[in-house]
Formats: C-alpha cells, structure tokens, sequence
C-alpha cells in the first residue's frame, strides 16, 4: 500500500517533491459549512516557510496556496478540497553532485534501494518540503477543532540542544508568547521562555557558522479537547498522535505526560488523583471529572480524559552539513560529500507548525470518528 | 472508524475482553505456503501468559490457541486465518467494587465519557488481556520474516525502575540470553544483563510487598530487515513502528537508534559514516551499503538502510495498585479505591514478547507492501 | 491487501471455511447501548440455513452462534463483537475425487493460480458457507438500521429461470409474505407471489430430479433510509450496494431501480418529477422531498433521496452438478468431473438473507460515515 | 469516512468540481520505472472530452494536464504522482435559476440533504466533469498493465437506446474499429458495429431535436489479465470491478459473462466447460487451462481465470433535459425547471474512456496486491 494518505474520517493525501512544480494536499471528509479560505492557510504557512529570519534556511519561497475545490462561497462544501503550493526556489544545480554518493544521515541509499533509483534533486520526496502540504491541511483541522470543540493546538521549542526552555502550566502558554518576545519583536526561535530563546538563538548562530547542525525537542500541547476520543487496541490516540509526530522528516523520540520519566516511576507516585472537574482550573478539564496532576499527559488507555494532552518529540540535528562526510557513491567507492544547498542548522524553529499541524489532524479525525459512532460528542 | 484492524497487506483485527469468552484474532494477507499450526504460537503465548513467574501476575490462564480458518494440511492457504484464545480464570467478582468508581491511571473514565457505560470488569477491552491475540498474529509474522528474508525480532528488559542494564552489541544478543540465565534457570525478568537481571528481579520483590508497581523500558532489535521498507511521508517504517509500541497498554515514550540523545547531538556528531557492508559485521547490514556506527537505528527518512531496526519503548508503572487511592465516583462523589485482583508489580517481563509482536507485524506487512509495489525484495 | 474485511465505519471482517473448525466474524464500529443476544442472531441464520426445506442443499449445520466479544448485560459495548459459528456436517470425503481437478463454474483453477495450491474440500473460502459470517453480522446491522432511523431491509425471490414474481409496490411487501405463504405454511422459495412460489417450487424440484440447476433473481427492498447516505464519486451508495451483491458467491449482475430498462428509455420518461412528500405514501419518502415515481430506486448522485432503494442481482445456476462435466486435471489432462456432496439445486432461496444483510451492512456503514461528517441524521 | 479515494496498492484521491478552478488527482503507489509525461494521459482525455464530435455537450474545455509530482526525467519515481486539469468553460450563470429547485434525475436534492447546502453550478462535486481525473489516472494503470502483464482494456458502445451493436468474438476488438469507421472517419458513437454506429448516430441526433436523451449500454473488455486476481470473499474482482463502474455518473447496472441471462439459464447450459488453453485462441487465456466459452466472463469466485473479463454497463439517459420538468424548490413549492447549459444527448460516446479506465485501474490495483501477497504474477 503506498502512504501519502493519512486519517480516516478527516483524511488527507499529499504530492510533491522538493524540487518539482509543487506541493498537493487533498484534504477529503471535512464537514460542510466552516467558513475556509486561502487566508486561513497563509498564517501557518508563514510560520513554516524558510527565510522567516536568519536562523533558519535562506532559501527563498512564497509559499503561496491556491484552492482549488471543496469551497463555495467561502465555505467547505463537505466534499474533497484541494490545495496547491507551487514550489519557486528549485536550484536543482546545487544537488547535481549528488547525484552519485549518499548522504550520510540523509535517505538517499534507502531511497535507492526502495525504488531502483531515485530523485536526487534536494531529497525530492524525502525533503521536508512536503510538509507545507501537512500545514495547509492542518491548518483547516486547527479551525474545525476550534469551531467543533473548541480546542486549539499549541507547540513550541523547548530544547535546542542542552538549552532547555522551563515553562510553567503547558496549558497556559499563549500563540503570542511563541511568536512574540516580550519586546514585540519575532520570537524567530519559538521558545516561550524569553531569556532561554535567545540563548538559543545564539547557539543556532554558533553552529551555523561552525558548518554544524543542533537537535532538539519540541513541546506540543492541545487544550480542550472532549474526553472519549481516541479508539481501542490499535487507534489508540497515543498511537495515532505518536505516528503522526513520529512521521515528521528527523523526529526519532516521542513521548507524553511523563513519558520516559514514568519509567522510573513508582506506580504510587506516577497515578494522578481523580477529582472533579471544579478542582482544577478551566482549562484543564473538558469533561467533568478531572486529575489533580497530568502526569497522564491528557490520554489513559489511549482514550482522552479531557485534560490537556501533552506531547514532546525529539528532533535529530539536521543532516544536512557543509563540511565533508564519509560515505561511498552507487558504485559502492569511498567518497567524501559537502552538502551545498541551504539548510536550516536547527530544524526546531519551522519544525513547530508541522508538528502542530499533525496533532490537529489527528484530532479531528478521531472528533469525526467518535461522532460517527455515538452521534455527538 | 473502529480501532481494531492494523497493517494493510498483512492485517490483523482483534476482539475480546479480559473477563468475556474469550479473545480472536484474524490474521488477513498471509501469503499461502507457510507451515503453520498451534505450535508455533505457544512458545510466544508462553513468554506472554500469567502466570510465568512469581514477578507476574498470579492469574492463571492456559491460553492454548485454537485455528479455526486459513490452515490446510498444515499450511497456511492464502486465506484469513482466525485464532481463539479462551480466557479461563474469569474472576468478575473481584471487580465489583469498582463498578462505580474510576481507578487512577486507568482507562475507566475515558471509557465511560467516551460509550456512556463500561465494561468494568477488570478493563474490558482495554485490559492487557487483548494481547494474547497480538502475541499469537505476531508469531505468524515472525515465522513469515524469518522464510522470506531471513529477519528476526528479539526485545528485552534494558531498565526497571533505575536500575539500568549494560548490553554489548544488539544486534548480537540471542533468545537465548534473553530466555535463560547463564545457569540455565530462566531469566524472569528477560534482561539479558545477568547481574543486572538480579538486581531487578528483586527490585520488583519490594514492590511488590510495598504494594507498589514498577515502570522500566525494553529494547527491540529487528536484523536481517532488508532495506527499502516504509513509505515516504506518512506511513514511514518509523512511523508505524511508533504507532505499533504506542497502541500496546502503559507505553508512554518510544524512541529508535539514538531517540532523544540525538536532540543533545551536532549533526557531525550524529551522521553515521557509510561505508561498504563489507566493512561492518554481518548481521549489521543486509544490502550493499551500510554504515560505520547506527546513531540511525536502521531507518532513514523512515525507510530501512538495511542495518538493525533499534527501538525503545518506555513503559509506565503498573496502574492497578493494592492501596487506597484518591478518585471519584460515577456520581462524581470523592471516594478511595483499591485494586483487588492479580496484578503485575512491573510490566516489563511481559511486555517484552507483546512487544516484539507488534514489531513483527509491522515489518512483515511492509515488506509485502514492497514487494506489491517492486515485485520482489 | 487482503479481502476479508467490508465497510469502513461499521466494519466486519470474517474467516472460516466450508469445511475447517468454523466461521468467525469480527464486527466493529457497531456503538455503543445495542441490545444484543444470540438470539438476535438466529432468525436471518435460520432462514440461511442448509436442510431448511426440501427443495435446498441437505447438508445439516445447526450454524449455532457464540458471541465471544463486545457484549456485557446484553447490550452492545461499542467495542470489536466477535461472533463464532462451528461447522458441524464437514464430510470431506465427498471431495475427494475433486483434488487433481477442476470444477466447470467453480473457483478451482482460478484459486490454484492464486495461491499455487488450494484447499479442495468444498470450496473452502470460495463455498457459500462463509456467508454464515455476513448473515450474523447483518443481523446487528438490520438491529442498528431499525434503531436509529426506523429503516428496514426486506429481500424475495423474484425469479427462478423464465419463472417470474408479479408483486405491487415493492415497499409494501412484508417480512411475512416473504416466509409465509396465504395459508401459514412455509414459503421456502421465499416469492411473495403466492402462485407464482408454487410454480418455482415445481420448477426447481423438476430441476433437481434432472440433475440440473437453475439461476434466478432476486429483490431488495430498503424503507426508511434518509435522505443524503454515500459518498460523492467512489464511494456512492450505488457502488457500495452494488459492490455488497456482486461479493456474493454466484451474483453475476446487479440493478437498481430501472436498471438496465433505463437503457431503453428516454430522459423524458426516466425522470422522476420530484413532488413533496405528502404527496406520495408514507414509506416512500422519509425526507420533506420525494418523487412521483421511483425509476431512480432510491439514489441519484450515488446519495439517498430517502425514498425505498431498490436493488436486483442476477443469480446464476449452482455450479455444483450431480452429472458428468468436462475438464481437466491439474496436470492439464482431459478428464470428467461430478460433484457428489448435497448441493442446492438453486440458489435463491437461501440467497434471501444473504443480499439482506450485504444491503444492511451498507447502510449501517454509511449510516454511521454521514453521522460523522454531520453529527447527527 | 470520505469517498474521494479510490484502490489499495494501487490508489487514487480526486478533488474537483464542474465549475470550480480544476480537477486533481493523485496517483499513489505506482512502481518506480514507468515512462510518463503528459503525452500519455492526451489521449484518453481526449476521447473524453465535451465537443470532440457534434453529438456530444458543446461545453468548451482543452482539458490539458499537468504533472506536478512523481515522475523525474520521464519515469515515474514510485512517489505520488499529482495531476492538475483546469477548469475552462465556467458559465455558472447557466445556473443560476436551479439554486432554489431541484432538477429531476439529479444529484440536487440528495446533495442538499447530505450536506445542508450544495454548489448547484452544474452538479458541483456530482457533475461528470470530476471523471477526467479517473481517465487521467487511468492511463497510467492502463500503461502500467500494458507493461507488466501485456494486458489491454477496451470499451464500446453496444447500444444505444432500442438500437445494438452485433460484435463477434469481444476479445477481437480493436482500439482502431472503436474509434475510427472502415472509411477512417471518426467513429464517433464508437460503437465498432459501423452499419449501427450510424443508425445509433441518428437516433442520438433525433433525440437532441426532440429536446429529450437516450440511454445505453457499453461494453468493457479486459484481455491479457492473469489468473488469480480478486481477493476471496469480500474483495472479488467482480465485485470492484462493479464498485468501479456503479461509481461513475448514470450507471443503473452492471453484469459480466452471461449476467441477468445466466438467470434463466440452467446449470448445465451455463458451465463452461474446461480446457487446455492450447484449445482456444490465444487472445482468450493467459494461463495453461482454459475454458471452451466464456459465459463465465473471466472470471470465477470473484477470481480472475486468464479469460477475457467481459463487463457491460447499462447507462441511463441523460437527466439534464432543455424541456420544463415537475419538481419542487427548496421551500417545498411546486416549481417548473428547465435545464439550460450544454448537454450531452447521449452519455455512451464519452462513457466508453471513462469506464475503461475504472476498469483499468481496477486491475492494476489488483495486480499489485496480488503480487504483494504472492512476489510475482
């Protein structure tokens, strides 16, 4: 079976390489009726694109999406709606010496031994570029969430590297804090806490200029959101939350609530207190019984108990590197490859609407399959 | 959509509960031709059953596995085959005081908000129990590997609690190092540290006496896995790797090859080099190419390079606690609960076969996804 | 991919063989609060039944059901229903000069060029017997059905050979007219024209004595569907109905509505002019809308217009002679063949329930899809 | 779940509506290797296409596609292939007097009750303008059987209204006697009985004066298919060859072989007997057995034998009438309604493409399932 389809019930299925026309998302299964149009799109799309600041990669896109069905006059008309973002900047040249040697860290030798051959243009389907494709589409369940439940998805940085951001309640952080310094100027590196973002800046800039890369993690939070969602055994919401994430180019750890902390966790300590709903604060509690604690990080058995679902996933730093690397070509000789192009030396910063993105998506396919089968939620 | 098939071209879907009749699985997509009987899915169910030990759970189930379809002269025909598992050691009665109450760290709540009532016997359906039907498909699908290509999957106990244990080179550990101890006796806890394993087996013992549980995390190791399995964007091998570990109970964290080390990493730090396979011990690569360490954990853009698939998955403390815990009634009224039942003080000894089960599936159904789409492996 | 499974909200997927231990069938999606027993069971399985009457197969199945799953004090928990039904009368030997050859009509060769060998008692998965499976299932979705819409699924036989049924308005027709003849006996053909019933019965009794089988055709009736069911392009209602039939073992065409008349008609008398629905009987429309006629049988577009959906399948002479036939054997020699077993001399009596519970499954399936898109029916 | 996608392993996602910017589908699971370019998809388009010939709507569009993904220098990359076709000849305003009543025969009011609202610029999602994406996407499968098996699919018209075709042996039939008559004009009823094709080109024209359409049936040939295609029970080949057909706009019923026939047929006329393919000509076996005729239309248990698959399509006249009709508007008040825009007469000429290429797509899905369980065809 390929696998450019996600999501049931709200399902998209995406096109595209890095280097050719465009970008396709099909977004099939969205109600009718939610007020939709390209201007919906744009702010994430914003937050996504390179060359929003000097921290990220230079090169040059508009980004700029067309729909092209599935809305009529302003609203979704319960049919698939298609959106396109043609591609701008192919410097297909920079890659021409890539064509015969793998890059270390990079998916070209899988590729290779996938397909028999492979599109050796910047990744082509394995570059993070398709994912303006995930944005688009994540942005119309971003407001299907909001009109449905009203729940919103949240994320930010909350670790380049060994800098680690310390944030209060998740629940309580606000878009403008992620996007905002308390001085009103770009918060280019999306971390909530003011003093730690520019120490990650100044890090990104480090390695940059070292020719380096840095990992990190990211914090995503998504609030009020019903109890109940999520199915049985397999479509667990952990486990659709977890491959979601986990289908992002460079995330290789995923966890939630305490996640690889609860493994040195007392069964004792790890519980969180049942109570009612009316002892914690608004926004902690869709439904009416509630914990004391989130260590639950908002799901048991899989299920939402209506508390804040709180998830973190780990980014590997990028592979992408302009100093030379071992590797072989096809031809299985031992070669060095420098990786020209224009890379991001943290993916963190842009890495935050993706994963925001796919929370969403996630979200609203379990809302719809839920609804399906007890007809309200 | 319901919740209880998983994998396309070699699909399972499953039903029961821990206190019903018993539990199925129905496995689609096996290619004909396989020899199959009871027998290959008792060593499996074994590793899994209550019972095993005295660091287990003290319920006592046979689970002796019944074919009812998909098996001709010992051979599986092409079609779906169905497994039924009994239950035997039914206990309702120790579950009727919690009828009314919601147990902290269980599904209980999310369950009710999400059908309007439960099973409250013991977990229903999000009980463990569910997973005698993953350890028998699972059995199935490493049998299949093993034919087609000559993969395996082993899991261990790598942590409980702090106590972590120190393993050479995965790809090298055997069934047997897992299984038994270096003098023969069996290795309860399935750490293939022995004098680590000790250390654990009686780390569960205080638990167990304080009323307490124990969280800890296992390791999984595919080798021989070819490369070029996963699909690009979506259903990349990592990706439904995470969803497989996330959708089994109490997993709160998985991670592959470096996982969360690598958002402390430099990308020159994290690249692997690649080099020929010819350079690298056998079992380390099974194409042409490989690479000099496995930062990686055998996938690439989520496609398999060919070298051990490496996994972790942290596991929660056991929710199901003999002392009185903080909740709240159906009718929202504050009230104590205690767990009766058998439970596990750790989970981990058995999760290690569950787990590899649902490692097994995965791979199995991408390699017949390769192979619809290219025609061989 | 695998076949087993059918529908995506209300979702079954079965297993079995006409002569291993049994059937299973897997229905999941089915929510929450429905009263269920075996007993809801029985009736449809009964009039599926071998040896129900002389003038059909006299194989002797109990075809007793076991409900393993998803139901706890009688009601439907909204989790996987596994449902199992023993074979009993499992006479391999009758087949055992089938082994080294080919059946005329049957699947034989074309399953031994699918899997490279195949399981010759009976047909295995290619005998109607799986179709115990559909009809269990169908039961739950005929309880679903009639719960939350009132909608009800009625089938008849409507020829046998050049033998053909004059009913009236097909949405009058009832369940006892199907089973019942005027004087409270048995309608084993299962024609609602009386007269007409006894002329088939003579007919296939005339048949059987000849060593012959004979086709027929058959109609289904659903009332009460609302308006707006199935999907624009793929998943039509059309398609998904007609899929259902033509899965059924010896369905060789499908219809709805006019059918294949349609394609002698002009627009002008094709159309049906749309009225509101005071103005037509009761049954015939369940939204505020309805049509003067019923040429459209239900559906335009692919969606329901909520009048009677009206479905015909064409149903081809049992395959299975007590005479010689010729063919070859494996090794490709020429050779005759005779089907010894006890096979019914026609179909369509214990077609009936069959198509009834294809047809339900449909709805409830897309019942549920619409219920989730819009949130309620 | 929505319903815009399409196959398995080999899958299709369409978006689009009549009167909006464009058409796109998306291609998924297509092996690497296949030479493609829009060059390959012109042809098919164009048989398709409003105003190729006086008897067809007059609707104006150049249908051009465009590749925006999935194939590099001229081969597919085993990627998503995305595919846009714009929109030319949007007059809405055609329309503008049926967006308060309902047009007989079609989509209006089922849409409107599904959805709460509809476009009602010419059927929006509904009209057959969304099926250029189905016959773009099923060149592709068309070119991809051609390749790996040799297969080919062929449709016709055989009748139009009371007027048939008289073809002989179905599996002799030419692309060329479809689309060109003896004297090398075009063929443009393509039916390739060249003495009917002009009375039905008559009967058509008569109609179009009249103000009234016509109905028909088309015949769809698959020859060079392989044994063994079709999944048991759920997923026969003939039942998602009749999902395929019944999807596409108008379609009122489909048969294969000796369809609504075989109903009053008797067993021993409707075997076919079984022989060795040396016995038959070539074109009507792929395997090593045959059978002597092919009532069975390819196919057996829902399983491809190697014979020619012979489908028919009974299509129903045209709904969109230039001649006042009964209906109601939105406010439940008798109305007149009378269809202006540009219509086609008679939907055969340009239902034969469309058909093909569900048909098409149908096999190469199959194909690549069937190679996924099996490892080669």
């Amino acid at each position: 079976m390929p696998g450019s389809s996600f999501g049931q019930a709200f399902r998209i299925t995406t096109a595209g390489e890095s280097h050719g026309p465009g970008n396709v998302v099909i977004v099939d299964g969205c109600p009718p009726g939610l007020p939709l149009s390209e201007d919906d799109l744009r702010p994430d799309l914003a937050r996504r694109r390179p060359g929003q600041s000097h921290i990220v990669t230079q090169r040059s896109e508009a980004d700029e999406p067309e729909i092209l069905s599935g809305v009529f006059e302003g609203k979704t008309t319960g049919t698939s709606i298609a959106i396109l973002i043609r591609n701008q900047d192919q410097k297909s040249r920079d890659y021409a010496d890539l064509e015969d040697r793998y890059r270390p860290g990079h998916a070209d030798y899988a590729y290779d031994a996938k397909y028999g051959f492979r599109d050796h243009r910047g990744g082509g389907r394995s570059s993070v570029r398709e994912s303006t494709a995930r944005v688009a589409a994540g942005a119309i369940a971003k407001k299907l969430l909001a009109e449905l439940v009203g729940a919103r998805v949240l994320g930010w940085v909350s670790a380049v590297g060994h800098v680690e951001a310390q944030v209060g309640d998740p629940a309580a952080i606000t878009m403008d804090q992620v996007e905002r310094l308390p001085d009103g100027s770009p918060n280019i590196v999306r971390c909530p806490d003011p003093a730690v973002a520019a120490e990650m800046v100044a890090l990104v800039e480090a390695a940059r200029k070292d020719q380096d890369s840095l990992g990190g993690v990211a914090e995503i939070v998504a609030v009020g959101v019903p109890p109940g969602l999520g199915e049985p055994v397999f479509d667990k919401l952990k486990a659709d939350l977890a491959k979601a994430l986990f289908s992002i180019p460079a995330v290789v750890g995923v966890e939630y609530g305490s996640g690889f902390r609860a493994a040195r966790m007392k069964g004792s300590e790890h519980n969180d207190a049942i109570v009612r709903a009316a002892e914690v604060p608004t926004a902690h509690a869709t439904g009416p019984v509630a914990a004391r604690s989130n260590r639950h990080g908002g799901m048991l058995g899989g299920i939402s108990t209506g508390m804040p679902i709180l998830l973190r996933a780990a980014v590997k730093p990028t592979s992408s590197l302009p100093r030379e690397q071992e590797t072989v070509t096809r031809a299985l000789e031992p070669a060095l490859v420098r990786t020209r192009g224009r890379h991001d030396p943290c993916l963190l910063p842009r890495f935050v609407p993706i994963a925001e993105a796919m929370v969403a998506l996630v979200l609203a396919d379990h809302l719809l399959r839920q609804r399906g089968q007890r007809g309200a939620l």
